[in-house]
């Protein structure tokens, strides 16, 4: 057999990052990745599954699939496994009100989530809304509770945008860790339950797997 | 002997915190602790030579001594020791350009310091100060340089105010160690240098002191 057929035997689903492998990021909606189209179409018309696994954690899935198929890619939101609505399902199987530090862009996912009285904080990539002020908020509620639990969508150090290297949720994350002397849970890669959360979608085993 | 005078056998000197041991800051000044003033007092006028120690970091040296002096203290500046003077020796020393991430209350103290074209970061209690924005910055800064160099004014992680608990320095100290992967070196109580230099400033050996 080829090299590439050789891997390939025994692979039944396709796992894709989606930024930095289909597309940069960046102001006016990012670029395509040149052949990324090309590579999800063909893929998507082989006898493969194909899910979309990302730690976007600013944008909510629909703005971020609306923001792919401007850009040409076959994709809806069904199939995209993201950190935003793997924590609300955490935060609805364990009765928890979050404090959400998180970026105006993802806030609609957890429309259906009750934070009245917080009783944990959610952390994701909150942008300009790292302020002293709700880092203060976010540490105050931890220290009130008796089990403090802070949810972090994702633990990236930084990303880079068009306009430098920007600081990502995991150095905050780091940050209110210290502070209240917890751990954080992180929800999103490289978190085994998220990767599996994603296989259980397609229906494919983790050594059936192909991660890209 | 009784067992305070078998303590104090051999002690020549004492080191003093200021905030929480001398007064409790806040609002309008803050207030002194209740037997303080008369107890700066008394020490002075014994045979001990008395220092004052303090991580204070969001005011300048000047700043402090005028409020404790409003608050009916004997104290002058030539008696304090405080981790910006400190720092300050050490850019010296090492010919260092610090990027400031301080609180605007304690930028005095850094006038005689070059803070162009910065090859390292300062980083203090900078309160409304750590915006994602300025935290940003200091990170850029210390991911161009080939040797990164962090000094952090204290580590502490928290402080009370009035109004509640306040994440201090070391939570974002923490976030840039992370964000960078280095390690921050700290100007301030507990480093060993910063007792030493206490130490030094009265001609007391450790053994021969007490502090609190």
């Amino acid at each position: 057999m080829a090299p590439w057929a050789e891997r390939l035997a025994g692979v039944r689903g396709v796992l894709l990052d989606i930024s930095g492998v289909l597309y940069d990021s960046g102001a006016g909606g990012g670029t395509a990745i040149a052949g990324s189209v090309e590579a999800v179409a063909r893929l998507k018309g082989s006898r493969l599954k194909v899910r979309f696994c990302t730690n976007e954690s600013q944008k909510s899935r629909a703005e971020l699939v609306g923001q792919l198929r401007r850009l040409g890619f076959d994709i809806s939101e069904r199939e995209v496994t993201a950190p935003a609505p793997a924590a609300c399902q955490i935060l609805k199987e364990r009765g928890l009100r979050p404090y959400l530090l998180i970026h105006d862009g993802v806030r609609s996912e957890f429309d259906q989530i009750d934070t009245s009285n917080p009783n944990c904080v959610v952390i994701a990539d909150a942008g300009e809304s790292f302020s002293y002020q709700n880092m203060n908020n976010a540490f105050q509620v931890l220290m009130e509770l008796e089990n403090p639990v802070l949810i972090s969508l994702g633990k990236g150090r930084y990303y880079k945008e068009t306009s430098g290297l920007m600081l990502d949720v995991g150095p905050y994350m780091k940050a209110l860790e210290y502070a209240c002397g917890i751990k954080a849970e992180v929800v999103g890669k490289p978190s085994p339950e998220f990767f599996k959360s994603a296989l259980q979608a397609i229906g494919v085993e983790a050594h059936q797997l192909l991660s890209m």
